[in-house]
């Protein structure tokens, strides 16, 4: 072992030993709590089960937080900016320079994702995990937007030739998700909406989801920005080749990422285990953020009672992972766009869950008849 | 014919008069503001249709309000109350006196709709169009909500024994909610959300979803506050005997409501046709808002195009409403408490379709790369 490669493992041992430190710290939410705030929702001025599945989220966010009365509000969105070297092969409708474009747009406050957390109150942190573009000098124009710089190389390798990143690599990025998480907490989030950009993710995601929930490629790739007949096919074969070439270990949700995942995927699982160490709910976009829970519940199942599916998205695969991860969504409005947009259209949800069991009146405060 | 006979007739022909003036300013809505705000949509930060519903949402919010960035803001909760003479048949798991103890509950902010309302910023006006109590006395004590005393007559008639309201009330209840709808948007109101209360209402819903809808009394008929097994089959036995007994004119959506209907399912019809003349976007609640809905489409089509579907319910016969008023809902959260809460829920969804178009950067704004 040459001495270059002896640091490395010890590196590697060492970022291992971090990684499961704060995985351990991950417990199963409360079912006593979720009990209480099922008693205490039948005691308000409603038919009892009349709000479906707006009753069936507050218990789930009381369990999650361990309060009858949870608080969701602020949430923090943080939108993770990786680029793929699986881009090259034309897997995507939109060249790579897109990622570090679209970065621009977010600082500028002008995309989808900065329109919707405007609307909920919640800042945006948009996160370089490894854009293949200099964003030193970047600074953002709208005042609810930051930027951290956490570039951990300049995009993935191509998967159809070597391993995407290294399991160093991997596993830095999931604790950079994890601190960012914990950061963001700590000023006052009490919800995290996770993001994504990157040209090719839906790719990469595509090879995770197939790997982790054992399905085939075929049935969890789909158009992501907008590919379809042909250029869908050739996809869904380089997935396939990616796979075959390096059979990641399906059990091993670290070694799948590194083969075939990406940096902000590797962000995202940082993003739920720190919501999940710190008991706040983690709301779920679509299918990045998905492949990104896969690989989160393959390192510790618990994380998975700490997530809300925001919405079921177009693409395919998405169905896929909510079946695995047991979770039903709470939009399904043909969304496909990322960037943690569907999930900030569906926080409103969880803020009218939050203020329901709060703020409404019970039958013996408002002096209403019971039902006979 | 008495004199007061005459004055009777002389009393209706005036009232259909005033209706039918309102019915004639109702038009269709703008397929040229559609096209441009669909035409608009594609030049926005993200690939082509990638925002799914919202994207529809907000190329009928333009063909409605005739603004290619349509705004929503504010929304006006309207929750129209009065009970029904088949209540005393025990068709609800409530004794009547809920309705009036529902008002006192929102007029104190505690029921579920001031909760959903004051989180869209919302104003609360509650209407007693035929509360079977004196609410003259009756004043807010939360300052979001206001009160407006319209009473028709306190209650409908039984309508196992005779029709449920005169002609004349059903007009003047529906002229009652044209002129509030009128009001609010004289206030500012840019979104209409009706709401409502009234132990008994399923049963009259019911009834007219049956006859407007041509379905079956059981295929529309279900558990409303939750009443089941042989209670629900009772339920649906009084509705067929109602219809055998008074056998309404299906064609004619006036008929049905006088015969079966209720006050403030009648209030309802108002304010969407008040909402249509305007112009601006009436969000439909559930089952109630629903049989309303049918009302007003069967004396104006075009009142349809102003419509938005804001959740799909679990009483039965919703699912049978959106397909007759061709509507996709925004929500499908297993709602089934009325009010106007699984509207307010929804409404945010509109707020950021509105946001959306008005917002965005262009990719040409943004200097970004086309597809390829």
């Amino acid at each position: 072992m040459s001495s270059i490669e002896e640091e490395s493992t010890a590196t590697e041992a060492e970022l291992t030993r971090q990684l499961n430190n704060w995985l351990e710290r991950v417990e199963p939410t409360d079912d006593a709590v979720r009990s209480e705030a099922l008693a205490y929702i039948d005691t308000l001025t409603k038919p009892p089960g009349s709000l479906g599945g707006i009753e069936q989220l507050v218990v789930d966010l009381a369990g999650i937080t361990r309060e009858v009365k949870p608080k969701v509000s602020p949430a923090a969105v943080i939108v993770m900016a990786a680029d793929h070297g699986i881009a090259v092969e034309g897997v995507s409708a939109y060249p790579q320079e897109v990622t570090a474009q679209m970065v621009a747009n977010f600082l500028q406050g002008g995309a989808a994702i900065n329109v919707f957390a405007r609307q909920i109150g919640a800042e945006v942190t948009v996160v370089d995990m490894g854009v293949a573009a200099n964003l030193e000098a970047w600074t953002p124009k709208d005042t609810m937007t930051r930027l951290e710089l956490h570039k951990i190389r300049k995009g993935t390798a191509n998967m159809l030739s070597e391993a995407a990143m290294t399991r160093s690599e991997a596993i830095t990025a999931i604790l950079v998700g994890v601190e960012i998480a914990e950061n963001a907490i700590k000023r006052g989030a009490k919800c995290i909406i996770p993001g994504e950009m990157g040209i090719g993710n839906t790719t990469s995601s595509s090879a995770i989801v197939a790997l982790l929930s054992g399905h085939s490629v075929e049935a969890v790739t789909g158009p992501g920005t907008g590919i379809e007949g042909e250029r869908l096919l050739f996809k869904q074969r380089l997935i396939e080749k990616a796979i075959a070439l390096h059979l990641p270990d399906q059990k091993d949700g670290l070694d799948v990422l590194m083969k075939v995942g990406g940096l902000e995927i590797a962000g995202i699982t940082g993003l739920i285990i720190g919501a999940a160490v710190y008991r706040i709910p983690v709301l779920l976009d679509g299918f990045i953020c998905g492949a990104a829970a896969l690989v989160a519940r393959s390192l510790n199942l618990y994380t998975v009672d700490y997530m809300v599916a925001g919405h079921l998205s177009l693409e395919p695969g998405h169905r896929i992972v909510l079946e695995v991860l047991g979770k039903k969504p709470l939009l399904q409005l043909q969304l496909r766009l990322g960037e943690g947009s569907g999930a900030a259209l569906a926080y409103p949800l969880l803020e009218a869950a939050s203020r329901m069991i709060s703020e409404m009146a019970t039958f013996q405060s408002a002096g209403i008849s019971d039902s006979n």
